[in-house]
């Protein structure tokens, strides 16, 4: 497909990448269903090993997301099995990047293995949150990025300091946004430890992801109706019942006329 | 140069690999004097984070390496940090495979990015010895190798399991010897626990280097004269002194008109 | 209770110990339905953090143990979270004691906090099998159980090396056997590669499990009537559906007039 | 020796107990000179496996400590081998308490079967650093120093959030100052970051310990005099040179009528 039948087909409907974490197991301990999600996301951020993910699990994720035609992306961590990339960490900036090129590379290989290629990169948990406001961190990730080589985006919040930072290193951003996060009035997400954080009821999730696909729009948590310009949704794979919900997500965006395809 | 010339070249003066285990250290630990070894070795076997290697560490070395000429090697091993790859594991076959191409490929990232690649496989420790022996973890490291691709060849014994896996899956194998172990009558190493396996008198190493390299042959411990047909030498980085003893074996082998030239 | 009426009552009723392997989380991921297990089993064999187990799991297994009497024991493992400690390991004898000595230490700082004591040692997995057999493997667990200090009873197979050695460093040894396995004609486990090695049918579980306790007697693989002579029965706790039939194990013995109780 | 004779010595001498970080090897890599500094200082800050240590290290530590009648201290820190503890970490302080207990259990039971005891708890690295002004994890440290009993002393920097928080659970808090580190005006460490704030000179060095010990007087980078009250020194043993100028600070406090003394 060209470039120019595909702005067409912007035009005529919207689209969007469903993205989700995937192999966030490690040897015998199972957390995401990989197979369930696979068959639902166009985006597969597959852990490298360094908060979840050991190597037979990221070569079957590749192998099955290869089959599947879904793209495979890098969901980088800090260092930290014990705590599932949860808590923050002062990296240094040096040792961060080469930690997240270390990350690629590894999952690179199982990716070219599989036939296909890690398309872009996407930060985990502590990594991720630290890297909207800190521009450091967010600096070493890109620089990490680059050193990798093949200059791929990177799947973020729009504003934060990640993609500010990829932006000055020439490297492509990609904005994602939550079907089952508040956001503020102005646009942001509402802190985790915030009342009203979290939206729990599955319908609310699937309209709010239908909005957001479709016209590029939510209500705030003070019910204001604002924009959210996301070329991806993150649903979530490691709480139970999400398989189930991500399909209900994907099966309403369709109904909703919204095309499904990855950015990459 | 044309593998013609390499012939020619070859009749008139001996040619020799010299490697050497680098990147051995782990975040503040350090182990091997890379830097003064990567002037003197032509093959870096570059740990990969299983035994030893920090990315950081993995990094450095890959840049001072192709600075250097030096080619890079990827020395894989058991996920062992606390045994440094020591301790025989059973891993199962086709989990030890995937580790093996993870590790491949978490290097390979930094080779590319320090203008190189890999250029060979050699496990480490408690790996190399099994797969002198086990057909099973033998195949199971030559398919880890496979699947990173670029039929990488396999540095190890002559006659071991590892060098028939290799064979068998048309991967090129590579012959090394060891100046500073005792050899049987038969051509194998003597197992370090008997006595006399290891030679540590520094003048003998390099008398056992020149002749291996030149001549082609060891006195054995039992005093017979054996042909050692190695294409490279094995130095060992990670006593004190190694660095010292290496850059005399180079400038004896030099001296004695043997010509160092990497096998990749 | 004094010893003498312990005797009369044995003689009255049967009495069995039941232990099942807890706290085999990481972090983020869950493993064993730890909450219902400790409602059932006598004897929680506490996953120490080499193989499974983190700081907070231990403390809150303990807690959990403590307040319903269960009693606590010290499951040790080689050193491999990646492998779950299911790949054998040569670690030298004095390392693998120490090992052993650091995860009971680790577990009774626990115990002790929640007011109890770690009262007895198991091995987990690829060690539990190698003790069976490997005579120094099993003498370093013993010596460092022995470390460790308060002459722990060790729990195992009858005629393994491991008790062998716990005998031999005057240490209690306790006989277990498993409802789920197959026993070969000479009262020895059947391996589990081969076929009928494992028992699925819960109905016939529950009923080997009251003939063992009961009867000191189980049916062999080859239809022979063999004798047990156990003094608890291992549950399994990490397969779906282990808390439901270790509930009904425990109700099947208690309706079959068999005394649940730890040897402890 | 009773409270009362001890406080006329201490009218008599000035006392002052010596510590360093010791076993922060891990396996195969070694760090400080154990032997030598066992023979220098009164207290053992001992790495407990979290940021450096292994089992074997830990007891071999133990055992010639209470050999040499040495004071032995649990050093604990983040878990974080890959950074030896140097980088902060988030972690939820009921985690970061729970790690605190486990370290400081792992090496009581050495330190008993070394026939001594776990005497006092020091934080390593970024985790003293951070409790110095973070009251959270201090809190925590404290906590997980409480759980494993004992209400073992807390050693840090007067002033530190982390002695307030053990002041507050009636643990014994211990002072100690750095004589290779400068001071401000405010009798506080300067920032490493900020020119001048490490010692290098070792005559210095010596001649402010001595100040320190005897005088419980240093001056700072300003140029003041000011007042350190510290029952401890800490020396520093992973650099090298590190075991002979804790000699030489040890044969000069003697000479200048300083006794050594633990606190413990």
């Amino acid at each position: 497909m060209t470039d120019a039948v595909d702005a067409v087909d912007c035009a005529d409907a919207p689209v969007i990448d469903l993205n989700a974490d995937l192999g966030e197991g490690f040897g015998r301990w199972q957390l995401t269903d990989d197979e369930a999600l696979l068959s639902v996301v166009t985006s597969a951020n597959v852990a490298c090993g360094f908060h979840a993910g050991d190597p037979a699990t990221m070569r079957r994720v590749c192998e099955l997301a290869a089959e599947r035609g879904v793209v495979v992306g890098a969901q980088v961590s800090y260092r930290d099995l014990a705590g599932f990339g949860r808590r923050a960490m002062d990296v240094p900036p040096e040792e961060l990047a080469d930690e997240i090129t270390y990350q690629i590379g590894a999952l690179e290989v199982f990716a070219r293995a599989a036939g296909t290629r890690v398309a872009y990169v996407k930060p985990h948990g502590a990594l991720y949150n630290r890297c909207v406001h800190d521009a450091e961190q967010a600096g070493a990730v890109v620089a990490g990025v680059r050193a990798a080589g093949g200059a791929l985006p990177v799947l973020g919040l729009p504003g934060s300091r990640l993609h500010e930072a990829a932006r000055n290193a020439q490297l492509p951003v990609v904005t994602e946004a939550f079907a089952d996060r508040a956001y503020t009035d102005q646009g942001t997400l509402v802190p985790r430890r915030e009342p009203g954080a979290v939206v729990h009821d599955p319908d609310e999730v699937v309209k709010r992801a239908v909005g957001m696909a479709r016209d590029r729009a939510v209500t705030s948590l003070g019910g204001r109706r604002i924009t959210v310009a996301a070329r991806s949704l993150c649903l979530h794979g490691d709480t139970p019942g999400a398989a189930v919900l991500a399909r209900r997500v994907r099966s309403e965006l369709t109904a909703a006329g919204v095309r499904l395809r990855s950015f990459a």
